[in-house]
């Protein structure tokens, strides 16, 4: 009889050679990248003998000031990895502060990811390694050991639209075994995201949990739609199979996902236990999403007592088309003459759409509009999306 | 104001330097890759002006022999791309057979992902790209036009092992509005895997939605779970946070987990609207879920009528220290005389595991235990398990 041993031994050579592990498994070290050290630095490996050089480039470096033929912008910085004489390379950082970070690597010129961390998001059609340092609100996107909700990838009827769609919800923890019924988040993302993309990026599910589990948001329904009306999934995951993610999908700001926007609050008031009333509901959205979100809480009157606008692309567009665009500034009137507990715009300092939302505050100034401003560092990013969700749910459904 | 065109190209500009995309935005083309052609032939491209080698690996081209001081296994092939001149590699394949494939990138003798494929799956501490070609049983892993299920990242409670885990679970289209009961099959993953293997490197939730529109197989629920009983979930899914996954994780293979399953039993029926018969419940597992499937089975007498056992790592272990293990002879003639509908085998022909395999099933004909034994081509691979999926779920619940 074969011992369990060699046994073993066989199982790894013949993984190794399955997932073509880049590290010979007999003799090589095994590389940890990235290490997290418990002073918050962060040590990067890789190993690439035959290699000329060797950057990282991610959001925990400083960043620089990109030219560009449409203006300066920031852009990530990079740094060298220096290599041993076994052919690993290494990088260790600076002391960061708590964050969930990305990064790639550039091997001679090409960036790609890091072969020894198997944790990667897409974003539109690229995918990072991501690390997180703890601490602080950066705790808040940990898998802590808390009540845990349920995260469903369903699909919903839209008649408007003619197709099932897929769209993911998070229910709070308890929500199986309860006769209660929830307050209701619809959280939108932005150009080039999909219903996969608050859950992934934005760590929705760990932020719910763990501010659920301090007491500091309410116990609510997330609901995560695809607000690309052209789809029915998010790419790989619908009828059009895999294929390149566009950044500029059609049809997205040209007023049918808000006009179709019902079959949704339909189909999830219909299939959980909610309280469906407008003090119980909440809309916000990233980016094209606070459009969406904009719209969407002028055109549905007496739907929604929260709003949120999270680098919301407020501007006017050429593409909306769609009758929902029309007599905006007397939605907006109506909608303040209908009141609501609240209406939250949050934009970073350097964010490109600064200045349109400095305009939209304007607007609402002028008419007497109330809301809550937070102006935060930095610009169009996960990194203040993610904080602006746990920043918003605290104040949702609190009356 | 600001015009739109102007508006999307500085949203390009910015989404482009917070991604990083390797491409210039502004006159560099696009690159496709994979592009999966009408003929079934596939051309995978590569940007890399500086690189002196590309090369290409994957399942999709031949085997070659790789010798090993543990012995000669098939490894996979390799393929060179060709540069032309504005830097772009390219390689395209012969006309493929309709199946799910996977490939990296030897850049410079540096093994990485396609930048352009944001579609990865990660097997143990490795992400590798997928593309499929379609046609025959790989229809059954895409998304089609058809009505799906739902898939929950859910968490129980297990008192026996004295935590909340993670569980994915499948409940077929329709089962949210409906009150009838469904069957179960519990379909157990293997060495390195987690409740996320099967749902993705699995594609089970497409081949159940395919099946179950074709007739072919019956609604039911199909239950994910964790057999790491160390970890609460998935690398990166549960409170160890981010760690480089491990193929040989402590305590898999010593029976706490078949001793523990009855708790996963316990909740799948006391949360779901399932038939809680033996008539009703199937169980089956690759390589090590493979062996948890055979002893769960005869360790829980009249538990199963459907016991399918894919690739398992049937062998006497070391470590098999539990009890469950106890009597393994008088167990299996127990559940032999207790009967059962489905007793099923399947194993590659250059599986590592074979000749353990071939033995069990002499030790079965000297019982006169029945089963139903499939040999396919190939080893130790995912391939094979999506397909013997593809094979066994049809043959559930039909009585």
């Amino acid at each position: 009889m074969i011992k369990n041993l060699l046994l073993s031994l066989i199982f790894l050579t013949v993984l190794s050679i399955a997932v073509q592990a880049q590290e010979a498994l007999f003799g090589a070290q095994q590389i940890i990248s990235p290490e997290v050290h418990d002073d918050a630095s962060v040590t990067f490996r890789l190993l690439a003998p035959k290699a000329q050089s060797v950057q990282i480039t991610g959001d925990f470096l400083p960043t620089v000031k990109m030219e560009t033929p449409r203006g300066t912008f920031d852009g990530p910085g990079k740094a060298d990895l220096t290599k041993d004489d076994k052919g690993v390379w290494t990088y260790k950082s600076e002391v960061l502060k708590p964050e969930l970070y990305n990064y790639s690597f550039i091997i001679d010129g090409f960036t790609t990811t890091d072969p020894n961390n198997p944790f990667l998001i897409r974003d539109v059609a690229s995918a990072t390694n991501i690390f997180i340092v703890g601490g602080g609100h950066a705790d808040l996107f940990k898998v802590n050991d808390v009540p845990h909700g349920s995260v469903t990838r369903r699909w919903y009827d839209s008649p408007g639209l003619g197709m099932d769609r897929r769209i993911t919800i998070y229910t709070p923890p308890g929500y199986e075994n309860s006769k209660d019924s929830y307050p209701v988040l619809y959280l939108l993302h932005g150009a080039g995201g999909d219903e996969e993309a608050w859950i992934n990026l934005g760590r929705t599910s760990q932020i719910l949990d763990n501010l659920i589990a301090e007491g500091k948001a309410k116990p609510m329904i997330v609901v995560m739609p695809n607000g690309n009306v052209i789809q029915d999934g998010a790419p790989g995951e619908g009828s059009k199979g895999f294929y390149k993610p566009q950044f500029m999908v059609a049809k997205t700001m040209d007023g049918t996902y808000e006009a179709n926007f019902k079959d949704i609050i339909s189909f999830v008031e219909s299939n959980y236990r909610v309280k469906a009333d407008k003090s119980n509901r909440a809309i916000a959205g990233l980016s094209m999403g606070g459009y969406h979100s904009l719209h969407i809480s002028n055109n549905y009157p007496n739907m929604f007592d929260y709003v949120g606008l999270f680098s919301a692309a407020i501007m006017p567009r050429e593409d909306a088309t769609g009758k929902i665009y029309d007599n905006f500034d007397g939605k907006l009137k109506a909608e303040m003459d209908n009141g609501y507990k609240l209406y939250w715009i949050a934009i970073g300092k350097t964010d490109f759409l600064y200045d349109a939302n400095k305009e939209f505050r304007a607007k609402l100034d002028a008419m007497n509009m109330p809301y809550e401003y937070v102006e935060s560092e930095g610009g169009h990013t996960w990194r203040n999306w993610r904080v602006y969700l746990t920043e918003f749910a605290p104040k949702l459904f609190n009356q």
